[in-house]
């Protein structure tokens, strides 16, 4: 069978993709050849145009179409607390519960010391210089329950503390809706660990 | 937060790709904002090269970048067995095996009852067309071995008795490396229907 040069360049692309295998690649590629020329279209130019026209805050690290995003922009939010994120994608997963009114700060990564990565890589320096400028009266780490996040939350703790501000850490305990029965020990002990009164 | 219009329309366009649902889509949308120019440059393009070079072969409905098929222009194939298939992706499937040596045709799609397809949209006038020009003995049906792959297959197989030709319908039965206890009873039960002189 002739070599389809087109799909197969469009199959590798499709494989960049977070959790697309081979498998999917190809199906997806074929549901694309049976989509309009319109859809293709839009599609196509609306890759180009997140990478022409949105790009991080110089500040905060999180996503913005301005020359400083919206949320360090805002007057009406606490300018003295900052929470500390591992990624951007996690800055719309706060904002979009709604409930946080301070700043945020993109650490771009956590340290792993499976995968290898060191503080060097992340923004620390930029949380520094923002929280030497004195302002900051709070700093909630909220890096992932996992090793790696734990990790950098520590290493955080520990570099945060010769500062004059509150540290704080998220807290753990069961997420709402869960069954202790299939909960993992792990939080299980957390969550009693971190009991408070009702 | 403010509004990343850019963003909001690269989520909406991977959304219409399949099993794709807003959460893979927006995990998708930042790992592409996180890969390089070069990467999406080429993304971008390889959308809009696949749209403009390959499209249906006007004899057998499979894809082409030629103005007819590699398939259907091979003098070395059997160009008396048809085989019939509902979408063009399962073309693909059946030449990477590589053991079929006859031409295609592709139906595009199925006759379903629940989704209210019927047999108007389905290329059955170019396959009767391609019939009457008198050089086929063969048809082999190998649409899905699904309700919809089924009820295509026996009408098909009805429209084309009329035809002095031999129709078959590819084998059912236990997939290789199968279990016996994990086969559902269906399959089973044609298995045994199906069985063959070892």
């Amino acid at each position: 069978m002739e070599k389809l040069e087109a799909l197969e360049r469009l199959v590798d692309s499709l494989k960049r993709l977070p959790s697309v295998g081979s498998k999917s690649a190809e199906r997806m590629a074929f549901a694309l050849l049976d989509m309009s020329d319109d859809v293709i279209e839009e599609f196509s130019k609306s890759l180009l145009d997140v990478k022409k026209k949105i790009h991080p805050c110089p500040i905060c690290g999180s996503l913005t179409e301005h020359d400083i995003c919206s949320i360090c922009s805002d007057e009406r939010r606490d300018h003295s607390t900052i929470l500390l994120v591992s990624s951007r994608k996690d800055v719309f997963v706060i904002e979009e519960v709604g409930e946080y009114k301070g700043l945020y700060h993109v650490l771009e990564g956590s340290i792993s010391l499976t995968k290898g990565i060191g503080i060097d890589s992340l923004k620390i320096p930029e949380l520094m210089s923002r929280i030497e400028k004195g302002n900051v009266k709070e700093v909630i780490i909220a890096t992932n329950a996992t090793i790696d996040g734990e990790t950098t939350a520590l290493y955080l703790h520990k570099l945060l503390s010769k500062y004059p501000l509150e540290v704080t850490r998220i807290a753990y305990g069961l997420p709402i809706g869960a069954n202790l029965d299939y909960t993992d020990s792990l939080t299980l002990s957390k969550a009693i660990e971190g009991r408070r009164k009702i």
